[in-house]
């Protein structure tokens, strides 16, 4: 049993140093668009005023390199690289903390940000792609920061660990905890035997899907900056955008091109693997991949068709239906970009979006939430159940894509949903401690837990986290990472057993 | 297989006359009260006015009994005696239908709830121990009516199935299909291996307890109709009270009396046959016991707390517990009756309240929910399932008062819970569509399916279901019947393989 073995704190602490200077690397990649959108003052040496973000930046950027360097070297020469399930589980939480906690420091020392608290929150929504800001006028920030707030949606969509396994072969052997802690949902397929080669393939669609998006965003007008910043908020689907409007001031065309990436980010990323590969009636004999459009589909159509007769903002067909099926898609794949007010549709039609939280990408995408293989699990054992009460002696087991799945499996998904809920009642519970009105508290705690930014309430799609209690802000900002890491790996950090021996 | 086999139809339609028949009977234990508050006119021949209930009372005993007798006779001669799974969930589902549909007619021909409609929500309302009322001025009723109002929960209480088995020898070998379709709760002990002996106790506990309450409580100044009536709606965790402001007009004594014994109809009856026997320690040992008495402390103390501070009443310290312990049994049991409005308490203390709304009684007991035996069991599940997680080989049962639970019983309880958590969302949207705002749609879908009552929004403590539109009052009928006889024995008709063959 790997589990009786003392922890290898070394490993632990060389491969967090590992992550913070990746995120340094990172947090350069800012700097052309600070100097580039900078005016003549840009460079000049200037702290906490909220406008000079190149020292900023660059000195957030060595704390964190230094930092990592100095915690791979204080791990020692002879590191053992044996990483078990523990390490697994400590290193990947731990990460998304540490991350979070130095992405912070560059809008703080700039001042756009002022309090650590929102600039944590902030940072944290990004990394675990929520997209729920504290920001009150985007627009007014530097643009070096803007594309570092839209860097973090970016590392955070496919994982920094699968990033980390993908470009450093010696984590190879090991990495397999790592990707289990990090991308802890039912995936039945694996790309690849290998974990490296599974995180290149992983990373290399994500960079690509990016790319492409980026350059039809830049042909319907956006400039690089722009462009860069909305596709990584699609591809992550996260849902920070550069503008105080999200989506909702640019073009139609800008608006379908969000909206087809938004799906293709909430896909099971073996799809595309499979598309790419030419093997299309693999793709759409997938189960989840059906049940995941037809959801879509099925949404689209009422909320199309509603606010087209009861004609609320006079809009054409064309535009009722964007609107529609552009906030639908942005809420299941739990990306949280916005054309639409929601909350002034009819009481129904929000209730709807308000379900849709709970649904989430499908299994192996970028998307948060509940997830759709999980549902289509749980939706098919409750049908089952029936059965078994008829026939008490019969296995009936669960069936997806014509497989049998093992009761462990179900079992699993079940404790999910069930933590799910429970997860969400007490949020919601204690957001109304912290003084939330009833539709803000259970709107805050299913868009932070879902990954989605915008809630319902005080929350909703043309409000903001800005006057959330600070105490809320960091009970929300745990909520997001209990959501991104899929809840066990998290809370197993909780459990006594998990630090016996 | 007895699936294969030919449905018994006769046999389906003689129990249903039976418990017509035993309806009728029923029905005339309120004569005595129309005739007592009767004035002069009492006897006179009049229909639909409101007012005169006796011969409403009187005729509509004889076509329940009349209908009853003549189904029995037209069921033929050779019935078979074989009552087999599908016959059982027929026979439960239907029979609670139509006692509720005959149960109607008195309030309709005296004319006190002109509407068949609502007529029919409030008799399902009581036989399913809900106490979700469309009247608006209960004081106004005729009081025989009244009487059948609460007797209607007396029977749903403990269940007609159940109390027919306790009555009549001859169900004794087909009994327990019976029995599992009407109380399919996780019910570990039963209290007796025959069938018939386990009814018996049950009713001859329940009919105990209730006429000790109705001693209690005029001893306390009630008199005999009001006693009854009110003993009635505690026992069976029903909540319709003979007066418009509830339990709130009466002194502390009435209030704590009631209380009490809410406490005891939310217990497993068969604690309180080991009870009777002088078995306290292993009572006290349950664990289901211990979780449920736990979580009533628990939420009185905060919720006194709570509003002895805040002072929103001027209350002094016993009233605010009063007000406090009253409310949470009420809630916890899915009784209902109110002293208290919980929707002027500040926000967070009816966030707890509707949270409650989920708890539910114990397994064996008379309240509904999702009840506390299979919160327990799922709660522990899914600790266990961190513990899984970490060792994958190993298997981990849950344990329930020592004893290892088999696998089949937790899928039936996540099932359960998934149907239910399902179920509520279906419902909150359906109340939507038909126009109510988002709290009353939650609250009322939350009140009827656990079989509360009082919800949260206009169907609040101090509101009430007549404004609810009349599709509505239809679907939110079939939701307390859903509710009552946790979902599969119900839902189960609805599955095509149910029918097949």
């Amino acid at each position: 049993m790997p589990l009786s073995k003392k922890l290898n704190i070394e490993i632990i602490i060389r491969i967090l140093g590992i992550l913070l200077i990746i995120e340094g690397i990172f947090m350069l990649t800012a700097l052309p668009f600070s100097i580039y959108y900078g005016d003549s003052t840009a460079f000049s040496w200037k702290f906490f005023d909220g406008t000079h973000d190149f020292w900023a930046l660059l000195i957030s950027a060595l704390i964190s390199g230094g930092t990592g360097a100095i915690m791979y070297f204080a791990a020692g020469k002879d590191v053992k690289k044996a990483i078990g399930k523990r390490e697994g589980y400590i290193i990947v939480s731990f990460a998304w903390v540490i991350i979070s906690l130095f992405g912070a420091l560059p809008f703080v020392l700039c001042g756009a940000i002022p309090g650590y608290t929102d600039a944590f929150f902030e940072t944290i929504s990004g990394f675990t792609t929520t997209g729920a800001t504290i920001l009150t006028d985007i627009e007014a920030m530097p643009k070096g920061l803007l594309f570092w707030r839209s860097t973090t949606h970016w590392i955070g969509g496919m994982g920094i660990i699968v990033l980390s396994l993908a470009i450093l072969p010696f984590l190879g052997i090991g990495g397999m905890q790592l990707f289990i802690a990090e991308v802890p949902g039912p995936t039945p397929d694996k790309l690849h035997p290998r974990i490296t080669q599974t995180a290149k393939r992983l990373w290399g669609i994500y960079v690509l899907l990016t790319v492409v998006e980026t350059g039809l965003l830049m042909l319907g007008g956006m400039n690089l900056f722009d462009g860069l910043c909305h596709a990584f908020g699609t591809m992550a689907t996260g849902g920070f955008s550069t503008k105080n409007a999200s989506i909702a001031g640019y073009s139609p065309y800008i608006q379908y091109v969000i909206m087809i990436f938004m799906i293709l980010a909430g896909t099971n990323f073996s799809l595309h693997y499979l598309a790419l590969h030419g093997k299309l009636r693999d793709v759409f004999k997938n189960e989840e991949y059906r049940y995941y459009l037809g959801a879509i589909g099925f949404t689209t159509i009422i909320i199309t068709l509603s606010l087209f007769f009861t004609n609320i903002n006079n809009f054409d067909f064309e535009h009722a239906f964007r609107d529609s099926i552009f906030t639908v898609v942005s809420i299941i794949t739990t990306t949280g970009f916005i054309t639409a007010d929601y909350l002034v549709w009819p009481g129904v039609l929000w209730f709807i979006i308000f379900l849709l939280m709970f649904v989430g990408g499908s299994a192996g995408s970028t998307g948060g939430g509940i997830k759709v293989m999980r549902q289509l699990l749980l939706f098919k054992n409750s049908l089952l159940e029936l059965k078994r009460q008829m026939h008490p002696q019969a296995v009936i087991p669960v069936r997806m894509n014509g497989k049998p799945i093992s009761q462990d499996i179900i079992f699993n998904v079940l404790a999910f949903f069930l933590i799910y809920m429970i997860s969400f009642a007490l949020g919601t519970f204690v957001m109304s401690m912290l003084g939330l009105d009833f539709e803000s508290a259970i709107g805050s705690t299913a868009a932070t837990i879902g990954n989605i930014g915008p809630g319902i309430g005080s929350v909703g799609p043309v409000g903001n986290y800005a006057d959330i209690p600070l105490l809320g802000k960091w009970f929300l900002s745990f909520l997001m990472l209990l959501g991104r890491l899929e809840l066990f790996t998290v809370l197993i950090l909780f459990s006594p057993a998990f630090w016996k021996r």
